[in-house]
């Protein structure tokens, strides 16, 4: 599922690449290496792959087709192409899309900073669009910036969750059987279009039950969840200071290590110039709890802030901010420094545009400890919430626990 | 998808009983119509369903057993027999469970007020607990509970989205077909059992694409947007009077209208001892919007909750409460209102054992016309947000509009 940080992907090598991938995704991680030890040889092969998305999803029940249907605000179709970019021997990948949705999808792979795509027009059948997609990669054209493939992936545009090691055994599978027409009884067609048209190799390969197509709208509920689930399986408490083992937001980590058992919980501190925040950040880390501790009141999360913004880290997944601040309720009347917290909104607003979604979180800090405990496992449950929904109607409120 | 009200489904009886269903579901609605129209003569026809939930998930990739999964906390199996309780032709639903489970099951059917299950031991395989299903509704004890059926339903636990005209499709069949051997091409060796143990009638009927099986995790995620989708289509506004129609509360709804294309908004006032209230809650609505204009700030808010828990419409649904407030911040300024507000937290604790989600709102209300357009039309965003996601971590806060 995870691709390689933005722009750190470089150029297509067929062979392995392995030392730009490192995602939250487990299963990804663990196909990796098992690619290591299965790469069908250490040979250049040239691989493309070739995405019929021209279809209209009349079965989905929405007026817009399937492939271009929002996952959290950005179309399928650009998770599709994520998870095959993540692939850095796949050299070519070529789309067919309609005329119509030509420019929608022009659109997409600028916004998105897509490489290695070229669009071709789809056909009135899948077919014809599979067609379309080899006939440019077949052909000897000079102004051409495709090369001729040795391997043809042909992969649906809505199945998103297409892992390496499957694509893997696809082009295995090409290298070992040739063109022979081994497997065909499995009953594509697609397979005899590539032999007949084009001189390449292809075969099919059985995929896995994670290689599921979104059909109905139910898939598209269902590809929502699961990208969520993903992307929140880390979350980074940060603070201003690591060495006081009494901080606060040790404290705050502790118990978010305690509540959400199956979520890694690291904590890194904005000083030092930030430098293993920043590995943080490369690593796709989408979680960020900032602990604010200082005089002013968002002065750690503003810091944070102009960090993620610079790391462009949240062009392909909505990345949460939880600007954590305490108060003993006891003490000082909570009224003004609510008032003071409120000032979140305006933030809010303006890093929602780069697809940063910020809360704020006041917790109570009772001198007793037990009530502490109390008032840190609230927040901890209040963390958990906005970090799994994600909710952008929600962003810049201030939450108190 | 909708049952009747709780406790008011009757005596279960082989023929029309459609008034007593009306649901935010608009298919399940569409299909109590068609069943109207086709229902298989007027005769009593003795029908039972058996469901075999002896099964222990291991394709979930969780370790409780998929028809035990929690969807909004409530078991997954609880949303099948809703879905056949429904139906009030159905006179007995036998459950085969393994032993281990029995006791699970037991409190599934007391908690969420089950009706017309008996409960079975479950066999090694789905055809021995079929097998153990059928054999207590054919069996003559004096001491059953349950009436020897003509035809039986054999319907799998972890597929809770069934509705009644598939089922009535069941029925038709089999009272037109008997006994016959017909579509057994269609591969079911459960039909087989049914013929060779029962002298019952039994046939299998093809279902439609929303019949489907809860099988991965991805189904569950699926399963629970749908279900939140089906009870966040309708929300009512509920203010102290309906007449004055400069009511800030219609100004609410008439924002919450525009900006909730697919959702029912209607509203209601608290007056008249709420009858018409009393009517909406028993049409099954689990949203409202609670307009406080008066002096004391949750007098409107607990008037509602009240009548909800009397109602015992959270028995089977989270129902969302969010009490609306409003101030004018330029006027006054917010922090004393904001404290006096925040005793939301303990209301909302109390009403949560009941399986009601209640938070607060406060709206901004400038004098400026087309400020307080921008304030109302965050609100009804906010609104949209926590009816959509029915988070109950974010129960008793006090968000900002």
């Amino acid at each position: 599922m995870e691709p390689g940080p933005p722009g750190s992907s470089g150029p297509a090598e067929p062979g392995p690449c392995l030392s730009a991938q490192r995602g939250a995704d487990h299963a990804a991680s663990a196909s990796l290496q098992s690619a290591a030890r299965t790469e069908p040889g250490r040979h250049s092969l040239a691989v493309a792959a070739v995405l019929p998305a021209g279809g209209c999803g009349e079965r989905m029940g929405v007026p817009t087709p399937k492939q271009f249907c929002p996952i959290l605000e950005r179309p399928l179709i650009s998770y599709t192409l994520q998870a095959l970019e993540r692939v850095c021997w796949i050299k070519d990948i070529v789309v067919a899309v309609t005329g119509e949705n030509m420019e929608v999808m022009k659109s997409i792979i600028q916004k998105y900073q897509h490489e290695r795509i070229s669009l071709v027009e789809a056909g009135v059948t899948r077919h014809r669009s599979i067609f379309s997609g080899l006939k440019a990669l077949a052909e000897d054209q000079l102004n051409s910036k495709l090369s001729k493939p040795e391997v043809v992936i042909i992969h649906d545009a809505v199945r998103p969750f297409v892992e390496e090691d499957v694509l893997l055994k696809v082009v295995t599978a090409a290298k070992e059987h040739g063109c022979t027409d081994y497997d065909l009884e499995f009953g594509t067609e697609c397979l005899q279009l590539a032999l007949k048209y084009c001189r390449t190799k292809a075969k099919l390969v059985e995929g896995s039950p994670d290689l599921w197509k979104v059909t109905y709208k139910r898939d598209l509920y269902a590809a929502e969840s699961i990208i969520k689930e993903i992307i929140s399986q880390e979350i980074c408490v940060v603070m201003d200071s690591k060495e006081d083992n009494k901080h606060v937001g040790h404290l705050l980590e502790e118990v978010l290590k305690s509540e959400l058992n199956h979520v890694k919980v690291t904590s890194e501190a904005l000083c030092h110039a930030g430098r293993h925040l920043q590995q943080i950040i490369l690593d796709q880390c989408y979680n960020f709890v900032c602990v604010n501790v200082m005089t002013s009141d968002f002065q750690e999360t503003q810091k944070l802030l102009s960090m993620l913004e610079e790391s462009n880290l949240s062009i392909l997944y909505p990345v949460v901010v939880v600007s954590v601040h305490f108060l003993d309720f006891k003490l000082v009347p909570p009224s003004q420094k609510i008032e003071n917290l409120m000032h979140i909104k305006e933030f809010s607003k303006k890093v929602k545009e780069r697809n940063i979604l910020l809360y704020g979180l006041l917790i109570s800090y009772p001198q007793d400890e037990q009530k502490l405990q109390e008032s840190l496992r609230q927040g901890a449950i209040i963390i958990a919430s906005l970090v799994k929904e994600r909710n952008s109607g929600l962003i810049g409120q201030l939450l108190i626990a």
